[in-house]
């Protein structure tokens, strides 16, 4: 069947969204804004998966946690709500919301933006929540220390394997709504050698944010 | 709380990825398609919708449905692999792969292309699966007759609200894994009013792949 594939070179498509000179400027942001993290003593997390994997909820869960260890601070990407903002502040934790429009991803320069509103002074651990998709986000680093993906088994089986550049770049994959994994008939082993395979240096989580599994785990994982 | 919103405004972001002149470059592609289209009498349905939202499982159901009365092809957006491509394969559907790479949506010069490979005059009927996220294909139309974007109730109660531009692109709406909405808390009338809050003229089904469940009710929305 391989004489069916279509590969779509560059040049081939519409349009080439994202150059070369962009990913290098993005990159050179990115590590500009992770010394500036250093400068201040921040731990930032960048929380990457699709929508509805459980990402808001995992942060909930560790804010729940580590609330009364850290100074914490959650920016929040979404299209066009603050829905996922609103659920953190209620911990007590200090949100800031970018709207991105049609954007798919968070970049390096709105989080420098973003930045300028925050009290890093008074903070100890950012939470980067990017907008819900598994593609764009891949190629653009924020300058967070950790880039945690998160894929629920709600996803089905193939997930992990559809997207290999956003696992790659993962420190931490959590493997998210273990609780669901039987109804879903899905084999969580699989999931985590796929995980692997793609990204043998990543640690891989299993959690639930409803029954609280890994979570404890995952807090060690990313370092917190 | 709003004076914690960033809004990312033209200009602000490293790049601005989608400009007006190709929106409209690929909207005249995407007519002159579905001309194509037209000439040959094919019906097309662009099926959007995030990953693991049951876009290939809906498809499969449909095809088991309707293939002894049409012959039908599938063209598949995926960004590395094919098997979605090779699931719909299995019932007799002539499938046709498009591997984006690092692409968050299919558009209207990728399908121009994949159709130099189909045997028109030999199909009733084509399904296109969209590449797996809610945002990127919104914007880009690819010259089917039928806009159907699949929300799954694993996805969690926001999705809808969180990415009006898709739903309000949409002729279908099909709510699925419906058999899940208890295990998964989730209020399906809730979901179906957001949708009609963002399209009223749009036909909601509520679907399950696994049960079967408004599958044929999915048929009659798409004027299969």
């Amino acid at each position: 069947m391989n004489e069916n594939v279509l590969k779509v070179e560059e040049g081939e498509m519409l349009e080439v969204e994202v150059q070369e000179d962009l990913l290098e400027a993005n990159k050179r942001l990115a590590e500009a804004n992770k010394k500036i993290f250093d400068k201040h003593g921040v731990k930032v997390i960048d929380v990457m998966g699709s929508i509805g994997s459980g990402k808001t909820s995992l942060i909930e869960e560790i804010v729940k946690k580590v609330k009364d260890k850290y100074k914490i601070a959650m920016i929040a990407g979404d299209v066009t709500t603050r829905i996922d903002a609103d659920r953190v502040s209620r911990h007590g934790v200090q949100t800031l919301q970018i709207n991105t429009g049609k954007e798919c991803h968070l970049d390096a320069l709105m989080i420098k933006k973003a930045l300028t509103k925050l009290d890093l002074k008074n903070l100890n651990l950012i939470f980067i929540e990017n907008v819900g998709n598994l593609i764009c986000p891949a190629d653009f680093p924020l300058g967070a220390h950790e880039r945690l993906v998160v894929v629920s088994v709600t996803e089905g089986p193939y997930t992990i394997q559809k997207h290999p550049y956003i696992f790659m770049d993962a420190n931490v994959i959590a493997i998210n709504k273990i609780d669901l994994a039987e109804a879903m008939n899905i084999n969580v082993e699989e999931l985590i050698k796929d995980a692997k395979k793609i990204n043998f240096n990543c640690e891989v989580v299993v959690t639930s944010a409803k029954t609280g599994e890994g979570i404890e785990k995952l807090i060690k994982a990313l370092k917190i």
